[in-house]
């Protein structure tokens, strides 16, 4: 399925202001469970410790998702899109909950119709 | 599973300087096929028209997936997540391309150790 050639690629975090998003997939159930923003030192971290490391937008600092909960992302598979833009990463999420809010996913707001969405528990 | 009440929500466009990210998610098989980006008119017009249209950040214009090579994208579910600020649409990709290469999937590149990445056919 792969070609036999690696190539060494890194996102380029140069094109999108330093960010790029990550998207986490439960690597079991295929279930997206959120998106956040890498900068080139959390990814570098979410290679180097295989666990998910982000940059968080909102306090500027960088981001060791679980390290005050110990829900940690633990990395199975990561991806990077056509023109190296995107990330998607496989995870084991350790505890099962990845949102802050004691959801599993933060993707809980579901379209119902006509701009209306139901809050999946 | 849903609470009763349904909300009238719509992304934060205003947060993240016009644009959201919208990742595509094969309804069927929970593949992740590609991540674009959408502001307020692209938005609605893939809740309007239940055909997924982005806004193209490269050619700075409305971008209909699909409309030249008829491979659109039909939603199936619409999520948002928790802080409104992305968007997951589960779809029917009419012809299984998804990306401009000709792949199924824009995330054919997979980390194989060490920063060395696979391409995947």
């Amino acid at each position: 399925m792969a070609s036999d050639s690696l190539l060494k690629l890194e996102p380029d975090f140069a094109k999108s202001g330093g960010l790029v998003p990550a998207v986490v997939q439960d690597a079991v159930t295929g279930e997206i469970l959120m998106l956040a923003y890498m900068n080139q030192e959390s990814y570098h971290l979410t290679l180097t410790t295989r666990e998910v490391h982000y940059w968080s937008r909102s306090r500027r600092e960088l981001w060791h998702k679980g390290d005050t909960s110990g829900h940690v992302q633990k990395v199975i598979e990561l991806y990077l899109d056509c023109d190296l833009d995107a990330v998607v990463v496989k995870i084991e999420q350790v505890g099962g909950i990845a949102c802050h809010t004691g959801r599993r996913s933060c993707f809980y707001h579901r379209l119902a119709g006509d701009g209306l969405f139901e809050i999946l528990d």
